[in-house]
């Protein structure tokens, strides 16, 4: 395949750094700099990050991929006879490869619905637990992971974090907000919060950057200046330590700096209501989703079609669908172009 | 410190990428690209790679970090009740936060000789153990690791390289370089073999982006083709896999195009001679090294008037030195310049 | 409570050995032995257990009990990237603390059907697995755990079992039973296999001894002679060696004389029959079960009456249940008399 | 080799349990119990051990064996990024098959002095490190582990560990002490401390069984009742938990009962003293140690010779002797006897 020409909505990684973000790159290369976190503009950035988040003691670090964030962040903060809840569609527990398991610790899957999990399941969770005279021979729920939006595209309301948060609470174990997506999440249209209050509704976070315009990079945030002891060794330890941490740092300082990564999020939220439309517009079945990513069912033959004019990905099979659909993702970007979604159109407006 | 204005001699990653392969990352941003791999960046920089090596064979993988990299391609290469052999003074023994034990795996020190391992004490540990009878109740030896450059700047012969390598055949485990600084061992006047020999002669190795020249990234080859099986999923599973795979892939390409890699660590090369002339001359003691890092045995007068010209590290403490002094690391990089030398010896020669 | 005149049904390890593996201890106490396994009733225990197996090829070993068997034998078993397939109440999946995932490896759940895993619901994870174009970003599925009998005192058919090993065979990947209660499973009056057929259908299993009438110890046999390299080395690793081997020796070496081990699961299975009639003929609800454990809804108020006379175990809420009963366990071992099933039915028969 | 007739001096876990302890365990064997570690006889235990410790509030637990023990204690007391530091010839660092790595932490070795740490080295380690620029990519010492007596039978003073103790309250780290051999510690002739003392000079230790006259068995104390939270679940995920807890735990009450413990080490020096006699008024030379291993310097002839009489072990070769001798190890315990001695001096009488 031709690179330079296709049009792609497999993915919000199939692209470079957004423009404004790589000319801080290019611009800021000539300096030379401390490393491992020191540098100018990893400060900068942690500033900046803390301001948008209204939590002036946060502490900020910068991670390299939201795997290693995931695996790090949650081994740091589980004790070893300690698990995650997490639900079963959540990225830990299905598509990193086993990551958390790696470092020892078991994913415990709740049912997810729609890829969002239920306050009530999981109090009943903890509460079973508790309650069950055998559970010195379990595993101990020690934290509680969601993914904001989900990996389904949806999204937790306010109300509904606000009492998985209380839950946490109540048991005394941490929240952690996987934000891989962050951005995509907190602008979109439905979005009941800002990001100040999800800094108030969590233990800990992370705020994407590779599926959000940069090259690179996770920040992880504990909002109220409480990382684990030694933090900086556990990156390390796990290899997600940068040499030249500005890499991640200047990225984090352009995304931060005007809006530029709630402008991302805009754009590529703009361009997937459109790309919505095209669908439903035209009769398709979609999933409920309001953010950049928009999943479909299409039959065999449709995807043959549109497969001839841009990328796009098969998400889940659907067995036993009477007319043999399945679930495909189409994904939006700061890349996204209306004449991306124009030769879309053409092809949904040329199926034989 | 305005870091805009001070020179530095700290390390070879406190600066950003090398203009060419900025240049690179610029040019071919606004293209979109497969991920995890499989854009055309990396595949093109997996066949330059490939034939630097004259390894048509190999197997090539991008990581982001060195520690990362040796702990994914350690624990990927021994079995659960294996270790791995190094010098002490080795950075996955010292430097890396106890990444290769977080695996699971121990490292077997061995004495270092200004940071090289001698072939005959590797013989003897290795003879030892298999004539232990209680050997089933400690590590086994599983591979054997080696920096080349050393951390102190020296170099393997091809002739003390052959004897390590020839040991690790008679036992059947894999050698295993860690080429962090690669190109300035390969580039050192005194190294007496090149890139295929290497490859020839050893079972996996990294070529090193991050110390030379590029924003990140470590390629790491398996010149037969040799890569344990699911390589790829040891590296998603260690969070070393970037989504935009591309990052790396890009910088690679351009750093195997036109011998740039090379021309990089020649530069450097060059400077750390001149820089080194500058101390000895001047009759200050240095070690034995012939790469970009210099150590230089500095009172702690000579500390504080130097440090107001340029910065550099102490590298290690001399207990009982009779002047006092300790020993401190002068690094050179694709962005030392002439100049840079010019301010150090300024500020030698105003020594008061 | 008296500890000497209470009556247990709650586990079959609430006693001491049987009388005839106890004499043995004792006989054997005042000769001294060779250690860590080499002893001279180690020895001929593994040689009677191969011969039990009429697998003259096999690899037997004894460790010292059944979570510490599990960890041992799958972390072996498996590569990094791998996973256990389990059904979900497995033993390793609910009630081991996550010794599992402490090896680094992840537990995959299959739904279980009264506690055994459907032939066909494992073909279909592992025909999707590798069908799943995302899959090295997956837990690879890389061995298949059951429990004979399983969790909820359930067997598996000739025929169920042998499908699933055809299905591992068909993806060259190992099956292993947990027979922490094997004797039971295979002495059950539906049981249509014997140990050699069953040594046959899978890669390694373990036969319990803890529960089935020693004071510890599982031999842990790999039929074919398949044991993973080192695995001696394993066990010590995992503090699963003793140091007087001859502890587990000699107990299963009394076990495996003169059919002894299936003389206690006859006994046990007897009891439980027994047990059960008492139940049932007095129309309490039992679930199928044909081992020696059995499982009976009672209301609040029977159990507070039965507990009066017999100790047992709550096993599982029943939410919802009309008359409010929950599932209690009641187990039968070597050391169950007629005798206490006098008592259970006295209790039974004064139900107010 | 007939095992019935032969003498060995090979260790202290080549024979069955003191008689004492095996009385106890047949007598005891037809009651009931409950299981985990809630029985009787180990609630017993604890709170002998406890007043034996003049420890109230000690926490004492019953595992199995020695290097689980080590690998529970010290992966409970240790954060992800910390090592446990040890001497070189540290039982954890050499014979338990890397099982402390296995864990994920490293041991960090210093140089042992006949087995023993110098506290002033230990001093300078912690100083060092705290002083390193840097420390945050390093293993943090996160502990201090101590063999007592020493793998080599030496001891430590009351003075000695006094200074380790005081060094590790100063830096806030735990001191670890592994008494797999603790009665042979305490009662040897030149011991200047007893139980109670110990107790108050460290965080946790544990109380060897299996080496002391018990079938298996070690008791873990933290004198303070400083146990780390839920370590009943750490020992259970590290397979180190026994269903029938009562088996460790009747053995240990019988050890602490009318001071059987304190005899049987007794015994075992006396006869270790006569047996070191035996050698040294032939000429013999043999190292320092006062407690139940003794370690003599013997020649291939006399190996050849003393062998046929009775059995011993190898325990280190010694290179460059001017007379070819190797150091081999003659172990004492509850079963060696006067005839055993008897037989070993008419062995070296008979010397060719």
């Amino acid at each position: 395949m031709n690179e330079k020409e296709f049009i792609s909505f497999e993915s919000d990684y199939n692209n470079g750094a957004h423009p404004a973000v790589l000319r801080c790159l290019v611009e800021t290369n000539p300096r030379p700099s401390a490393s491992y976190g020191d540098d100018c503009w990893s400060r900068a950035a942690r500033e900046k990050i803390a301001r948008a988040c209204d939590s002036p003691r946060a502490d900020v670090f910068f991670l390299v991929g939201g795997t290693q964030t995931n695996a790090v962040v949650i081994s740091a903060l589980l004790a070893p006879y300690e698990g995650v809840v997490a639900v079963d569609t959540a990225h830990i527990n299905v598509h990193e490869s086993g990551a958390i398991e790696g470092t020892g610790h078991k994913v415990l899957a709740l049912p997810g619905h729609n890829g969002l999990m239920d306050p009530d399941e999981l109090a009943s969770l903890l509460e079973a637990f508790h309650a069950d005279p055998n559970r010195d021979h379990m595993v101990w729920p020690g934290m509680v992971y969601v993914t904001f939006p989900t990996e389904l595209g949806t999204l937790y309301t306010r109300e509904r974090l606000e009492r998985i948060h209380a839950t946490c609470r109540r048991y005394s174990i941490p929240l952690y907000i996987d934000g891989a997506r962050l951005g995509y999440g907190l602008m979109a249209s439905d979005c009941d919060f800002d990001l100040p209050w999800l800094a108030r509704h969590c233990d800990a976070f992370y705020i994407g950057g590779t599926k959000m315009g940069a090259l690179c990079g996770e920040a992880v945030v504990f909002p109220q200046g409480n990382a684990p002891a030694h933090f900086f060794t556990h990156v390390k330890r796990q290899g997600a330590l940068l040499a030249k941490s500005r890499v991640v740092g200047v990225q984090f300082d352009a995304l931060f700096t005007d809006g530029l990564y709630f402008d991302i999020a805009r754009h590529a939220l703009d361009m997937a209501a459109r790309l919505r439309r095209l669908f439903v517009e035209r009769g398709y079945e979609v999933t409920p989703s309001t953010t950049n990513q928009q999943f479909v069912l299409l039959t065999p033959e449709q995807v043959e079609h549109i497969a001839r004019h841009v990328a796009f990905e098969l998400w889940e099979r659907v067995p036993g669908d009477a007319r043999n659909r399945d679930l495909y993702r189409f994904v939006t970007s700061w890349a996204t172009t209306q004449a991306h979604l124009d030769a879309l159109a053409a092809a949904l407006d040329t199926m034989p």
